[in-house]
């Protein structure tokens, strides 16, 4: 591309940099912000910069956070002792929406992965040991994503808690309501048989 | 969507209001941005605020520029007599990738479209034609997308042009009838500007 601009030109290229946009992408972009109001752009580049400058990661959870602590470790009406260990930032939104859960988290910030070069280490799995321990957790949930890496990492962590008095449970595996019974892999369908739960839980429960 | 952090909601809804971005890929782009080096994203939503405080629009061609007069109306090497007539920047954009056209242009700002509410006197048609007068010019080069509203302002404008000692000429029809200016291969854009044909072998040969 030649622009004649280079204030544009500069512009396209910082949004060409962000992960999927191209560069007609990019432009078109850019273009809707030239049109914009002077005002609604400088929000638009002052949310990010102030993001970006004031955000920090919750010193307990690891979740994203305005605080030192987040709001939702903050929050005494949840659960204090029940924890959901989650691999990303994504997933407390994800989970959050749901409105369902009332305990608090435990960001990993990844899964073990060799293949990717992820270890334990890399990730929050001491300072997730030392919380169970230190705060009193009595239950915590893996809500991981089921492959061989989330596998592994409920796998390890589990391995070391062994010895501590606190409950290990996952997330249901089976079929997504609304799925097709027909295009469920083997694995999930074979899975979601052998855990099958009595009707009345199901009902009671309400989906 | 349930955000911990406001910092985090402000911005993605403020990505979320550009067009073609939902909430999931503005989620996905600021998280990018959390995880980017804070400098980096200074230099982000630095670009885009002092591109839309210093942008303005060339007074003689009404291209985006960084200066009162654009840079390619500002190069005299360029053949000063010879005008390409486009619908918008994008257009621009697309034919001096080409590197094919060594004109100026003109910027309509848009297109005749009774339908969509946009009549002649919404287009720079009037500095067109002032432009056309007073600069000597002696071809202009529609290069308007091939669609009836493309041809109702060529036909307007040509009109309008009448008694005035100025070639018209209209880029060749390479391109594919309702094909989007912008997004045509640059052989095909460059072909087409090389290849123009008058106005009159156009309109009797029938589109």
């Amino acid at each position: 591309m030649v622009f004649s601009s280079s204030l544009l030109e500069n512009a396209v290229n910082e949004f060409a940099k962000l992960p999927g946009i191209g560069k007609k992408t990019a432009l078109r972009l850019v273009l809707h912000l030239v049109k914009q109001d002077a005002e609604k752009v400088q929000q638009f580049s002052g949310a990010i910069a102030h993001m970006r400058e004031a955000i920090r990661f919750c010193s307990r959870c690891h979740n994203i956070s305005d605080t030192a602590i987040c709001n939702i470790c903050n929050n005494y009406a949840r659960k204090q002792e029940l924890l959901c260990v989650v691999e990303n930032i994504r997933d407390v939104i994800a989970i959050e929406s749901t409105q369902q859960f009332n305990g608090l988290y435990h960001v990993l910030g990844g899964i073990i992965s060799p293949l990717d070069g992820i270890g334990p280490e890399q990730l929050t799995i001491d300072s997730l040991i030392e919380r169970i321990q230190k705060d009193g957790i009595t239950e915590i949930i893996f809500a991981l994503n089921a492959n061989i890496q989330g596998d592994t990492t409920i796998y390890y962590i589990s391995k070391k808690l062994k010895g501590v008095p606190v409950k290990i449970t996952t997330i249901a595996r089976g079929i997504a309501f609304g799925g097709e019974l027909e295009y469920a892999d083997e694995m999930t369908l074979a899975k979601s048989i052998s855990n099958r739960i009595p009707v009345e839980n199901y009902i009671v429960s309400g989906n």
